[in-house]
């Protein structure tokens, strides 16, 4: 979805009752609101930009997204979690963390994502940030599950002695968000190369 | 310096030809400049905010600061940097790497500069940023201090066997940054305590 460019659109009225070209029109919006939350950032950025983008007007973008720029926010962050919970479902374990090197593969070919969510993470730091809760919670809840993961692979005397599960997990997010953050400033790095050398650390089995 | 809060002066015209109280003056608007920036990022903070903080004109903040907004930015950056490099200096080897373990342990006193130089960071990947450069520079210096000081450590037999003095220099700068990343978001993270414990990890003896 995020491959798709944004749509300089014609300017008509929106269709009305055809729910096909509403979805559309809907897909095309999250598309520039995309565009224009990496390129400006939330705050900065306004929903009259994004109206600009798709070529319709502003009333036309509420037309779909009534909660305005928040609901918009929480749109584009959804459509981006549903990706990476889709190619994590069902794993656990050793299989869990496999996953991980995976996400960390699929981000080097969408920057302007990682780019989105590096921002309005360090945005939604402020407690007033409409993205504020989904951030804190959606870290805890990326934490927890690697948490778990690690757990199951100590049960089984994976992991590396006198490590904690939380601890690995806490390490294991924060050198997977670093690292992308130096990447995003030009470092030559491989992500999923990255991810997993140093997950091996963790293990007593490389991956 | 970052530790006074912010001055809501008096409205009156700043002084004249007097050196003192222009720098005071000076001081006042880059605390300013420090709280609004990180408050709202610099994409949406404004020069009119900062001065209604110190409680003077738009054109009086910019007597002082000729270069407007990225002139603030910068001299906000650089006095941040000045602190960190004070710290380090004439420093080699594994002196250097415990004196990261102590910028860590300062950072847990001075979360808003975290935070400003977190957002900061994340919004100057945008190349039309007018601290791209200098966040791009910045990164890159870090990294090279950080990979002399293994160098020297790996020269006395003192790294771990097989690793990389910038591999281990860019792995211990993106699990510092992600670090904070997770303490500002509400981990109960101890900062100095994380860094030393990763450094450990990669060096033969504990520091």
């Amino acid at each position: 979805m995020f491959l798709v460019g944004p749509c300089y659109g014609s300017g008509v009225a929106g269709p009305r009752g055809e729910y096909r070209k509403s979805a559309e029109r809907r897909a095309q919006i999250l598309d520039a609101a995309f565009t224009v939350f990496s390129r400006d950032g939330y705050t900065a950025g306004s929903v009259n930009e994004i109206a600009r983008v798709v070529g319709i007007t502003q009333t036309g973008v509420l037309h779909h997204f009534a909660g305005g720029k928040p609901a918009l926010l929480q749109a584009v962050l959804e459509q981006r979690d549903a990706r990476a919970e889709l190619l994590l479902a069902d794993r656990t374990g050793r299989e869990f963390l496999t996953g991980l090197v995976e996400i960390s593969r699929s981000q080097e070919s969408r920057r302007g994502l990682v780019q989105l969510y590096r921002r309005l993470a360090a945005e939604a730091v402020d407690a007033t940030h409409p993205a504020h809760d989904y951030f804190a919670t959606r870290f805890q809840r990326i934490v927890d599950a690697v948490t778990d993961a690690f757990a199951e692979v100590a049960g089984q005397g994976g992991l590396r002695p006198g490590l904690d599960p939380r601890d690995a997990a806490l390490q294991a997010v924060a050198m997977t968000e670093g690292q992308e953050l130096l990447w995003l400033h030009g470092f030559k790095i491989d992500l999923a190369a990255a991810t997993e050398a140093f997950l091996d650390t963790l293990l007593v089995e490389p991956l």
